[in-house]
Formats: C-alpha cells, structure tokens, sequence
C-alpha cells in the first residue's frame, strides 16, 4: 500500500495571492515548497484511487484508465474543484465514493458527466476496493466529512482531513486500531485556534489518544509553514510536502 | 482599446479528456491549438479587465494591482472557477460585476474573500470603467448571461457569450451600433443543435442582423475544431485562439 500526497495546502494553497511573508517568498522561489489543494493517491495492488480533487490538472495527471475510483472527503470547493472539469471527458465512468451530503457542490450532482457518484458510504462501514478496505470515519468540519482508515496487506493507514479534533466514536475506533500511519489536518501552528481545522497542539491531543506508528501532517497553511521555518516539530511529527510517498 | 481572448473553448475545453478525435489528438501535440475556458482581457488606458474568472492560474497570470476588475458574463463553473482560490489571496478588494443571479456559484457570495461583488448591472445601463463604457446586454442562455458591448476612443467591440442566439432587444440594440469587433459564442458546427449556445448557421444569422466590421468566434467545442480542420470560414469570419490579441 502506497499513499502518495499531492497536495497538501489548507483552501488559501501556498503561496497565498499576494501574501509576503517568508513561508510564501519561498514557495514562489523553491517549486518545492508550493502547497497545492489537499489531496492524495492512494496505490494498492496495481489499483489507484483518487483522494479528493481539488487539483485543477486531474486530466493532466490521470489519463483514462489510471484511476479505478474517486474518495471524497466531503464537498468543499478545493476537494473536488478539478472535477468540473474532468467530469466532462469521453471515459469509462469513474465511480466516485464520499460522504452523504445533498448539496454536495455546485452542480456536480446534476451534471455528473462521466463520474458516477456512488450511494454515500456509511460511518463506520467498511468497503472493499479492489485490495483494499476502507473505513469511513466521521469527522468534525463544517460540511459532512469522512477521514478515511485504509488496510491493506497487514497495514493500515488513516488519512484525516478535514477536522478540528475528532468525534469521540471516530477517536475510540481509530484508538482499537493503532495504525500504522496518521496523516492528519494541521492547518494552524501550535496555540492559534482555527473554529474548523486542527492546529498542532489538536494534532497533539490526538497523537496521544491514537498512538499511530507515524505522523505526517497536511493541510498546511502559510501560517504553518511560517512557524515551519523557526520553529522544530515535536520528534516523530512530520510535514507532508507536495508528492511525498508514503509505503506501507 | 485592445481585448485579448484568454481562452476561447466551450466548457469540455480542447482537448477533451479522454477524446482522441483528430482535434483532440493535435491539441495534445500542438500546445497552441489547445483551448482552455472561454474568458478575455479588456486593456484600455492602462487599466486591465478580466472578463470571466474560468481560467485556473488567475493568481499565476494576474499578481496584485494588475487588474482593475472583473467582469462576469455569468456563474456558469466554466467561467468562475479560478476565482474560488483567487478570493482567498492578500490583496486590495477586487471589484467583481455581473448579472443579476442570486444563486452565483457554489459559496462565492457567501465568501467572497478578497472579491468585491458590486450591485448587479442592469440590462442596457451603460456603465463607465476608467476609460471605458460597457453596455450590458441580456443574452440566451440556461443561466442569467450577460454580453457587453465595450466603448472607448471612438471604437467599440460587443463580446457575447454565452449565448444561442440574441434577444430581439439585444440584437435591435446591436443593430443600432453596428459594433467594429463582434466575438461571440460559436459552440457547434453548422447543422448541429445546441440547446444553450450558437452553432456557425446561428452566428452567421447574429452577423446578418447586427453587421460588425470584424467578426472573431469564441467559446469553440472539439466539434467545432474538427468541422475547421476540413472546412474553411466564410469570409470576414476568423476561428478565435487563446492568447489572440485584437486592437481596436
């Protein structure tokens, strides 16, 4: 099981527009320090999933027949936003899977094009891809949203964004398993309170309750990768960067 | 007065994902003959225009203090879609005008960011941009659509899309101007219906009625890049591409 980020920026994405401070100077110099909207591939056994698609280049990345299906997190404009674009490609249809949310985006629902938007998955209710089993986990955000618990071939991975902590039965489950990967919301640095996404004393909290093997984090702001450049993060936290690898 | 055409496709964009049509096949080979959602810049005196906000490198193309405003032609996703990272940058508000739709886009009015959405223009209410006069004219289409009629220093060029057709009054109004540019919706080769937007036989009836001196198609399908491969434009009508610069 592979987990690929390819995005890993809160909604303003790094550099913010005009913004100059030193986190977003940077990313302007150092093609590498770009956040780019938050999103992951998820490779498993010759299979790939799409984990929310917020990039605007998804007909780029992914010709017909690379991807077996889509997960949304929920229905935020930089989760699926490269979506309206793709959804009007000549293809197979792609089925796509996330939360139970009736307003989902825009007119997503009503002009599907080529994607093909499963029954929303249930809390808690595991669902077999291909070789892997998935997990959907409530979350606490401000539009119905599900984490995800991925296990495959003896491992497991949970991929959490986005959230400002985490319901108590989504943090009970994730405490029975112990994954072996957190990937987690860390929007705003340590003491800056966010009403919709974690900061990193939340990320914190939750490392304790859950006691994953590691910890990357993602959903980054400028502000966090500010504080990113003085400032150390605690061992065994890392920061996930645009087109890290994960293996399991 | 100078309008140059950003992108000049219908909303599947050229190539189409997954298509492999001989328009689509040398769109991936010929990065000029790729079309990229339908939206133009307005320069007059200095000051610059944005007219839609389809394109997905808004932020990239147009730094802070580069535009002095956007116009809408209408909340179709197509042409709104790079405003919804836009809105979130650091920067002085940007004035946003457009139809009255009280629907918008997805949560673009709810959080507009640093977008300054003005009161809705009214039909045929010209409205006075720095050097410039715009004239709104009500178009035809599924959503509440706006063309314009631009004029300054003596010249005056109509950009209308999108659009099947032109309301009588829209087209009376034309008539009366005889606008020196005409660019307009040409979605779909002669003989092809289209329930939102104009093929060639409609555009070739708009020219009838209102006369322009010049006449440049816009907003071009797959479908109609493959008619243009074998078939050539009547004459005084050109085949408009991304990046076209049309001085006035």
């Amino acid at each position: 099981m592979k987990l690929q980020l390819l995005g890993t920026a809160d909604v303003r994405q790094v550099p913010v527009y005009g913004c100059d401070c030193r986190a977003c100077r940077r990313a302007r110099r150092e093609p590498a320090a770009v956040r780019r909207p938050c999103s992951a591939l998820l490779a498993v056994a010759g299979e790939r999933y799409l984990i929310d698609g917020g990039l605007s280049d998804l007909c780029e990345r992914f010709p017909p027949g690379t991807l077996q299906g889509i997960l949304l997190t929920h229905y935020h404009m930089d989760h699926v936003q490269g979506l309206f674009h793709l959804r009007w490609g000549k293809a197979e249809p792609l089925p796509v899977y996330g939360p139970d949310d009736p307003d989902g985006c825009a007119d997503l629902y009503k002009h599907p094009g080529m994607l093909s938007f499963q029954p929303p998955l249930e809390p808690f209710q595991p669902l077999q891809l291909g070789a892997v089993e998935l997990v959907p986990l409530p979350l606490a955000h401000s539009k119905p949203t599900f984490g995800y618990l991925f296990r495959a071939a003896g491992s497991s991975a949970a991929y959490l964004t986005d959230t400002k902590g985490l319901p108590p039965e989504t943090e009970r489950f994730l405490q029975q398993q112990s994954p072996d990967l957190l990937v987690i919301d860390c929007s705003s640095p340590p003491g800056v309170a966010n009403r919709n996404h974690n900061n990193l004393d939340e990320v914190l909290a939750i490392r304790r309750a859950v006691n994953p093997h590691r910890l990357v984090l993602t959903h980054l702001s400028h502000k966090m990768d500010l504080w990113l450049l003085d400032n150390p993060l605690p061992a065994g936290v890392v920061a996930g960067h645009d087109g890290m690898c994960l293996e399991l």
